[in-house]
């Protein structure tokens, strides 16, 4: 979309300087980097370069529930309820890596996408971008999890996930935006006027 | 809010083993753990710790207007337009940071201060949370800026800015999910009336 005039660049940048790489493995790469801020001063910066986009998916079937998938969490040790989501390889389509992870997760494929968000999901230290997809017209397809997943499916209501989300009892961040971004679409006329009508009832 | 039955976790957890620090500033510090994932499978697993949260402010006026920050990023290289946001020390009460940061940022203070989410904004390989506020009845204050900060500020109507996000002009994800959420707390009551009416006309 255009953006409008306000939104124009002004004023003195960041300046890169000389840069090591501090830690790589299969999925980011660390870089600290010499830098100058757009004040003038010194500064040291880390990056975490990431090697995958994040792809998520909100599949809503014709009578307005989604489908969640739970799985336990190296990171957080807690067991999480999120959209399908995963990594997409950089040089691929983000399109083509969705229809693979939702197909993987939840054996299901999808007639219509629509690219919900595209946002940097912490932009003071990573590069991460994450991509969300809604997925309609839904019908069954086959696919296999990394030999890492083990994970559960649950099929609900639009309306009570996304008060699930407002609540706090959802954490992950694609999957709030998604489910937010859904409810803005239904009440912005973006999705099939009997699909809204299903997931508002 | 309480989860409901169907939420409760189930299956296989993941299992830690030894860990080593691989990289240490004062933001952040990456560890790489021995692993054994719940298929059983060993792994390697690389987590990003970081030493804040990430503190997001929507300052809505009375007149349905919303306050943003523009600033160059260093990650990206790109000229940003964002809600205030910054970190916020772990064991500092994140609403104490919210308005240091809102006041540091955009010289105001808010009467009324509503959580609009908590969330993992990369839980897959990074373990920061981000917490955003609805910052309302706003008046005047002083704050100074971090010394590699340099900023501008816009006034724009809550309509505007929200089509700019949903329309992929605003990329920063705190902020997405800051003005959905408001939409969201304005279509569902959850925000003064006025306020409300202010904002989606």
């Amino acid at each position: 979309m255009k953006k409008p005039d306000w939104m124009a660049p002004e004023g003195p940048k960041w300046v890169r300087g000389e840069a090591r790489v501090c830690y790589d493995n299969p999925w980011i790469c660390v870089t600290e980097h010499q830098a100058t801020a757009p004040t003038g001063n010194p500064a040291l910066y880390g990056v975490v370069g990431f090697k995958n986009l994040a792809i998520g998916i909100l599949p809503i079937h014709e009578d307005g529930t989604v489908t969640l998938v739970g799985q336990d969490r190296f990171v957080s040790g807690q067991y999480s309820w999120e959209v399908p989501a995963g990594g997409g390889a950089l040089g691929v389509d983000p399109l083509e890596s969705a229809k693979r992870e939702l197909a993987e997760e939840t054996h299901l494929a999808a007639a219509t996408w629509l690219k919900a968000y595209e946002i940097e999901l912490s932009n003071s230290v990573t590069d991460e971008i994450a991509i969300g997809y809604i997925a309609t017209g839904l019908s069954p397809a086959t696919g296999d999890l990394d030999d890492t997943e083990v994970i559960r499916l649950a099929r609900r209501p639009f309306k009570e996930v996304l008060d699930l989300a407002a609540g706090g009892a959802l954490r992950d961040s694609l999957t709030v935006a998604l489910l937010l971004r859904a409810y803005h679409m239904a009440q912005t006329g973006e999705l099939p006027q009997a699909l809204t009508r299903a997931m508002l009832a």
